[in-house]
């Protein structure tokens, strides 16, 4: 990862740590809340937002707040995910999920501490306040019922189906991934209150960069099944949920993967310092050749 | 009710109507909000937001999305706290809890929508910039892990216990109810760009409401379940949860719920309107008389 990326993941580290490991009373709730936050993600999502206030030309530093609250939505969103009502997984990141380790109720109690800790972060921010009220608005819009939880809806919904169009696939994608990602890179344009030309860049970069992330992680999944199973890779492509590779083939779902990631490398063009994250888009590719 | 509140309760249904009741697809999440939304909640905490603000010289209804926000934030809890994993409740103001009828993934997801279009209504709202700010901030201080969601993780802590100390109750309840009812008095202060008096003003009340609030909503569920039972009231304390009868006795729960309304009627005594407010205060204690 290049340098500047380690520097923004460190600094996350820290401020998480700052919110999260700190003495509570009662303090079980918190507890769960860091055992998830700090369970080896690789904090993408936070890692964007600090880049586009960069590539605004605005101080990192001072958009940490918003880049921590991005990290606990997505740590909120995960455990509730695990839930037994909702996708019912024992195991995150090979370790028990949150309602193994700590029970359902603390569990449960832990999601909404995190989405709600997330708006307190940002509000604390040491920003102009119309850019913190900006940013509130954009996460709060792409993790409701329209962005992010619609799509995790709509996963409900589809739930069984054993094949599914492309279209519903993607458009599952687009909230339920896709949403978040952008909030989180606009969030970083309003911390460098960023024109709308950039708004405009980071939401297209996002969505494109949420697609072609998708697709490669569901690459990876069933190529990781197969190596473990010693089968030829997509040989059960047939007997897998509801993928890319599953409608596209494997090739297909390649070629869905590259065009994504053009285009994502693309939205960012209009910045000077795009170097660093054209790369970094450019590498995730790399997991899938 | 006093004319005034009237006015607030009807401008309060049709700003959470206007956030609740429009398109939306898929609809599943969202309609289970509505559902738990409008079910008959008297609005307390909404109203007290924007008596606030006109106490302190502001325009309530541009507190209007805080106000709806604060209602968004207390539909969440109440689902939440429903659901199997926490007090497995069936039913919710004599209609089938938000799980009942639409399922435990759907209600999740309902609460975890509210709680987010809680903070979308706030960063919308027509004030200030800085005003908005500060009324998120305090949201999410109050129903996070050292507020509403402290109280709850005290609840479970407390289960199944015979006997608890009145501190430890009274703790639970600060957290558990006092400190959305602060947090909405706080911010209508906040819409109106209140004075740090008015801030502390409005915090004393609403501690001293909650508490008052709670004892007797405990003594009404009480003589409740007596008349129900043909038994004389009071005669199955012993083998209620415990509640603030169980310990005080009902005439000491009564003298307390004295005591705290009392000292919330005192703690707004530096606002010139204050009277429709310390009527509406008075008027609880009526109840259960």
């Amino acid at each position: 990862m290049h340098q500047q990326f380690e520097e923004y993941l460190q600094a996350i580290e820290e401020t998480l740590a700052g919110y999260l490991k700190v003495p509570c009373e009662p303090g079980r709730v918190l507890e769960a809340m860091g055992y998830s936050a700090f369970a080896g993600g690789k904090r993408i999502r936070p890692i964007l937002t600090l880049e586009f206030t960069r590539l605004c030309g605005g101080d990192w530093r001072k958009a940490l707040p918003f880049a921590a609250g991005v990290e606990m939505v997505q740590t909120y969103s995960l455990i509730h995910d695990d839930l037994p009502c909702m996708d019912d997984d024992d195991m995150r990141r090979g370790r028990p999920s949150c309602h193994i380790a700590y029970g359902e109720a603390t569990a449960l109690l832990a999601g909404d501490g995190l989405l709600t800790m997330a708006f307190e972060a940002i509000a604390d921010a040491q920003l102009p306040p119309d850019r913190v009220v900006k940013a509130v608005g954009i996460l709060a819009n792409g993790i409701g019922v329209q962005g992010m939880i619609g799509g995790q809806e709509m996963d409900l919904e589809n739930e069984g189906a054993i094949s599914l169009p492309l279209d519903t696939v993607r458009k599952t994608n687009e909230k339920k991934t896709s949403a978040l990602l952008s909030a989180a890179c606009r969030m970083g344009v309003a911390a460098a209150g960023g024109t709308e030309e950039q708004f405009a860049a980071a939401d297209r970069f996002a969505r494109n960069f949420g697609l072609a992330f998708q697709v490669i992680d569901d690459i990876l999944d069933l190529t990781a099944d197969a190596a473990v199973l010693g089968k030829p890779v997509g040989s059960d492509i047939a007997n897998e949920k509801v993928t890319y590779p599953s409608i596209l083939g494997l090739e297909g779902a390649r070629e869905y993967a590259c065009r994504y990631t053009a285009e994502a490398i693309d939205a960012v063009g209009i910045f000077a310092e795009k170097d660093i994250l054209a790369d970094y888009t450019r590498g995730l590719l790399d997991r899938i050749r």
